[in-house]
């Protein structure tokens, strides 16, 4: 079972789009969500983000790992619901990968900076708003890959 | 305590934004999220939906109560995260209230319709990015408000 057609599809739906929102569940288990600046997923179904340790979605995560990342773009009338996986990751190799100059302000210790973490959100359902149906729809292919 | 500042803030911070996203949890634990035509926060600091008691997202609030409601508008850089208890309720004068020729299509037997319910998304918790420190911050007044 390849995911090179799902992931192809998930990405063209959510072409364009800068922002998700990432929601997360909070020890005292009330929902918080945030913008996150986004990128393509990866071959393997993962949106990679760089992040600060010492934050609460971070803090969040480590608790539970279920999150959701949602890509809308109300003009076009697209929405993408992705559930997730959330693993917390030190790969010194990938954070350079994703670096950008921009986070230098955010981390003035650059990639060596301690409170550097990556964030790796394993998708393992997408749905995507069908203006036809006026309802969210399954994007086939991921189920398949539910964390074991 | 009265709820009347911190509403009017939520309602001037959210002024404009005709979609929200409801991430909600399903019965798996994974979340969820989809967009709904919102209203502003009425001064008991509730949003209130019209909605189809067979949806998924209306499972997910039997099982779990906990919702987020996320306000957005990329071009104006406005985010705000909402944590809310969700309450399904049936009530005849208050879908009337909010009844719009619109919901026809989705309930064909009007008002009367037995699929139609409410969701009542009580506000506990409400924060709104702020461009200057560039996170999220809270927006004071909700807390008291948790349900007991």
């Amino acid at each position: 079972m390849t995911l090179a057609g799902p992931v192809a599809r998930l990405n063209e739906l959510i072409r364009g789009i800068e922002l998700a929102i990432l929601t997360t569940v909070r020890p005292d288990s009330s929902l918080h969500s945030c913008p996150m600046a986004v990128q393509s997923a990866d071959g393997t179904g993962s949106f990679w983000f760089i992040t600060n340790a010492n934050t609460e979605k971070v803090e969040a995560v480590r608790a539970v790992q279920r999150v959701n990342l949602c890509f809308t773009a109300p003009a076009a009338n697209r929405y993408v619901s992705v559930s997730g996986f959330c693993e917390l990751i030190r790969d010194h190799i990938k954070a350079k990968e994703l670096w950008h100059s921009d986070y230098k302000s955010w981390f003035p210790g650059g990639l060596e900076d301690p409170d550097l973490i990556l964030m790796k959100i394993v998708v393992y359902q997408a749905e995507y708003w069908d203006p036809a149906r006026a309802r969210m729809v399954s994007l086939e292919g991921f189920d398949q890959t539910a964390i074991t």
